[in-house]
């Protein structure tokens, strides 16, 4: 008699991740799981991206957080398909949440998917969702040595999007120290500095953005 | 026969925490937990905290990160006892980690222990240490929607210093907002605002920190 004891949690997590992708890749959808401490930008950054993408490419969005729906709120106002997800108290999305969010999302009417994960700079990083691309939102005034920090989050991720640069000349950040420490722990992400308040940056994201649509 | 498989964690973590609360009890010193995202400015609010208190109070820190040491070395300059706990990963400090920790304190030698949790908004707030106070810095980078998106934690804390309050004339921050979202949550929580660059608020903070070592 064999019993088994032990799950490999991350293991199930990421079949039901390659599930998810099969999904979204048989309606031709790319994803994107947004990561980012709490309140460095990744809704104001959605927001952004819809509004430059207008008429261009249909986005949808599933937002993930602990309590509340106030982000799903704001989004919808741009009118698009939005998916809350509440944890209920998790510190990060996984496969089977994005699996049953995903019923509710219009895939056949959406090209990009934006994932809004819980606002976390550490448990998101383990657990793949389905996406095509991780993005990491940081942020002026989180400082330049986060990512001496909280390596691991900066190592998963293709892209860092730095956010709140409208603020620069009123912090000490370093952008060489934050850019050079991002090269220590990963050599391929780049890094877009933007502003989502002034609109700085937004192109050339989402540009890249556009670029991964069609590389896949 | 009675096989145990489940073990209460959290159970065990608060014996531990209050084995902590004891030792340090015995020595006189008063404990502060201090919880926040990553970069709100725990580090910073120590460093204000021990200048302020020099000459008064013999303070000492236990960093929590889940790596790097750079806050210790900080912290270190300002010649106080510092001990770094790595978690290597984890989310959160715990009471076994500071147990250890505790054993590299010279605790018959200082007052106050600042006790820096890992940056982190969830997962931070399950867990006693051994603290007398639990301390949650936001900053108003962060948004005044923080309350509404992580209530466990902002329902956990005696205490909320709003940082970084010298950034309010170039963000949309409403302090009412915020003020309200955490009476909604925790009745009981001051609310100090602060700024660790130009110093502002420090002194209210700091004579609330003596007013509850005076209390226990």
């Amino acid at each position: 008699m064999e019993i088994k004891v032990l799950k490999d949690i991350l293991g199930a997590n990421e079949q039901i991740a390659e599930r998810n992708r099969q999904l979204l890749n048989g309606d031709n959808v790319f994803a994107v799981n947004l990561m980012s401490s709490p309140g460095a930008g990744k809704t104001s950054l959605i927001l952004s991206t819809i509004k430059s993408l207008q008429g261009k490419v249909k986005v949808g969005v599933i937002e993930g957080d602990v309590s509340s729906s106030v982000d799903a709120e704001t989004v919808g106002k741009e009118g698009v398909p939005v998916v809350q997800i509440n944890t209920g108290g998790g510190c990060h999305l996984d496969a089977n949440m994005v699996s049953n969010a995903l019923s509710s999302v219009p895939l056949s009417d959406i090209d990009l998917l934006l994932i809004e994960n819980v606002g976390n700079l550490i448990c998101p990083a383990g657990f793949a969702l389905g996406e095509h691309r991780k993005v990491l939102v940081s942020s002026i005034p989180e400082g330049d040595d986060k990512p001496f920090k909280y390596p691991s989050m900066f190592h998963e991720v293709d892209v860092v999007v730095l956010n709140k640069i409208d603020l620069s000349p009123y912090l000490n950040f370093d952008t060489s120290v934050f850019s050079q420490a991002i090269k220590g722990i990963n050599d391929k992400a780049e890094i877009f500095p933007v502003s989502c308040t002034t609109g700085q940056g937004i192109e050339q994201w989402v540009s890249w953005l556009i670029a991964q649509m069609k590389k896949r």
